[in-house]
């Protein structure tokens, strides 16, 4: 099945919004089999808007359109798709009846009449129910089955009504064992994309006939694996395989699948084990301890941490020698030691992380040039350091020092000693 | 003058990547008077390309694509668009001897013979220089004046280009009083979207002809001002002036314009006025100190603060008295109080920032439901405390208790007293 997606909205034609949801349903109907060939974006504008669905479904028979369903004067959607299909419009009472129960519970008075038009549907359309949010989707077909979907442009309402309404329709329409493109991601931190290709030899460019995509982020290497025509069971079995052959080569350097965040990864991991967290962090600020306590329930693993960004915090809150200091530099392995130990310490923790580098723009030198960080985690007393020259932003290198530490923590919970880091800069 | 926009590459349909070129695109074009009508996605085939730009010229005649301009083999923009103009490719000797000596410095040999390909470009086009990137630009243009320019499809180098071409050659081809669509945008925060309606009275839904609209978001709630239809310099001129008026209004909650950070500008605020800050977290486990570091420099200001995330951290590191958490909770205007003045004489600053407060999605009550949070700031010895229940989720909740936090301090210094914060869910 082709299908073609018409996104409606003045504001993202003068780009004040990024269209996040045409990827969403790409996203969502490729991994069904459904093929999206085409995506137009239009103005709020009556002609526009039915100019570019009658093409799109001229082209496709099966077109869902977001946005331009909302309350506002400017509402040219609903009835310039019911034109297309000949048809015009008519008031459904249901609608109406909860237009007005929702005026009356929200603003204490009954609906006025220009909002009556909110309640105005295509004839002979199905209603698509929208349990997000106010404006029901609509769904429209011709006789020779040739159908326009219309849904919210909200990005919320607009993914729970796929899930709840589209996906089950469409799967209705879909051949049994039609091809499907579904995608696997292994998430790698800490080494770099030529280091993976190398370490993956002959699987570097694909593996049993599915493609390998290396996609760098602040996160590390993202792997994805996609199968792009296979019957949706064979696809699993596919992937899962593929998968399975790509950590042969490279599982070491794994921490998890698809969204998977380490941090969360490594709060379940120190739980488990019946160990609690502190963290004691020069440049990134609160950013390890942020993205730690962002995880919900994480109070039960991460007890605190000290944000020593001055050197004489260092000392003061977190025993960092003052000499060390002098001698070695604020960046250092042996600064980086005495944090993560003073961190563990000072919150009676039994984990223990420091970060000290240079976040850039200013502060680096030839040898120590922006980028430089040393990160240590101490467990019940074992102390491991690793340093990176990360590259990118002060931004990117911030949070991919805060990846490093959770790294580091993986690998010593692993017994994997050779935490090699980033060693040069764009590596 | 209208013009179109083609994004190329399977990537997008398929919802792997998000298109955000295409809104940068829509945003630089409208500042300067061109209306982007459509904007079009397709696949990197040669038909699904030639068929969309064909129509898109055939609309406009005036046509910017992005992307498939890469060295992959799959690469069919450059020959599908050379058609519609019926021209052929041919050898590009620059752009040849570019590749081969960026091969050998990069690779050590020379350039493979599958990757010439790069260096062919359509018959009598002009070349538009990359000066961020290795593929340059194309620009197409028939004998009629219609035109169809290739950029490449990263979003670094399609910006670079943009600012160094596109620009350029589209202002010397506009009229130079045609309309301009601009906007300026007023930040503010810890008001509501309906408050600010109030308060703005007859200014709520536009200002002398310029539309307005609420933009609510983690920061607060943007008012954006945009013009449609005047020339540039009266543009200008009307925007200043319906911002003033906005500012008469509801200035006291207006921290700043455009792309400003809360943060940044408390910093700024902090130097110049001698003072120094610390911060003590709970909930937002240091998101606030994240937010202070993320700005270069702000070591010259921030100097730590303590993740106090478990109670006893509360008591032991910053001195909150066990009995007052125990009599009055963890999250009450005590506890925030004892915090900020912990974390100012602790780190020896001028400032002290604490937050509390339930971050959920757990630990709410009736008394005291998830979102509700506690900030005080201590300027000095001097503690102003304020208490908000914040709508959203847990990532939603934490950001925007550390905008209350930064948002009290703007208050306490611009001597504001009447420091509400959010009363109520969904506010």
């Amino acid at each position: 099945m082709n299908l073609e997606i018409v996104t409606i909205g003045d504001e993202l034609l003068l780009g004040f919004t990024i269209d996040t949801n045409a990827a969403h349903l790409a996203r969502e109907f490729a991994a069904l089999g459904v093929r999206i060939v085409r995506r137009t974006t239009c103005g709020d504008d009556a002609d526009a808007i039915r100019d570019a669905v009658q093409q799109a479904l001229d082209r496709t028979g099966a077109v869902i359109t977001t946005g331009g369903l909302g309350p506002t004067a400017d509402d040219q959607t609903k009835p310039a798709i019911a034109s297309i299909f000949g048809r015009g419009m008519v008031m459904d009472e249901t609608i109406l009846a909860n237009l007005e129960a929702r005026w009356l519970k929200r603003f204490g008075h009954a609906l006025p009449d220009s909002n009556r038009q909110q309640a105005l549907v295509p004839e002979g359309c199905t209603i698509l129910e929208n349990r997000h949010g106010s404006a029901p989707g609509i769904w429209l077909e011709d006789a020779r089955g040739r159908w326009v979907a219309m849904l919210p442009g909200v990005p919320r309402e607009m993914r729970g009504m796929v899930a709840d309404t589209m996906l089950p329709r469409l799967r209705d329409r879909l051949p049994q064992h039609g091809p499907v493109v579904r995608a696997r991601t292994l998430r790698t931190a800490n080494i770099a994309e030529s280091a993976l290709a190398d370490r993956l030899g002959e699987l570097a460019r694909g593996v049993d006939g599915l493609s390998l995509a290396y996609l760098p982020g602040n996160d590390g290497v993202d792997l994805r694996l996609t199968s792009y025509n296979k019957p949706a069971m064979d696809t699993e079995r596919a992937l899962r395989a593929a998968a399975d052959k790509v950590r042969e080569k490279v599982g070491r350097f794994v921490y998890g699948e698809g969204d998977d965040d380490l941090a969360a990864l490594m709060l379940a991991d120190a739980g488990a084990r019946g160990d609690t967290m502190a963290v004691a962090e020069s440049c990134t600020g609160g950013l390890l301890g942020m993205r730690l306590t962002a995880v919900p329930g994480s109070s039960r693993v991460f007890l605190g941490g000290t944000i020593a960004y001055a050197n004489e915090v260092k000392t003061r809150e977190l025993g960092v020698d003052a000499a060390v200091i002098e001698s070695q530099g604020a960046v250092s392995e042996a600064v980086a030691r005495a944090m993560a130990t003073g961190a563990r310490l000072r919150f009676g923790s039994t984990i223990g992380m420091g970060i000290t580098g240079i976040a850039g723009p200013d502060g680096g030198s030839a040898e120590k040039p922006v980028g430089t960080v040393w990160v240590a985690v101490d467990l019940r007393g074992e102390v491991r350091a690793v340093r990176a020259i990360l590259p990118g932003d002060r931004s990117e290198i911030r949070w991919r020092a805060s990846q490093l530490a959770l790294d580091r923590l993986r690998k010593l919970y692993a017994r994997d000693e050779d935490a090699t880091g980033w060693t040069a800069r764009g590596n």
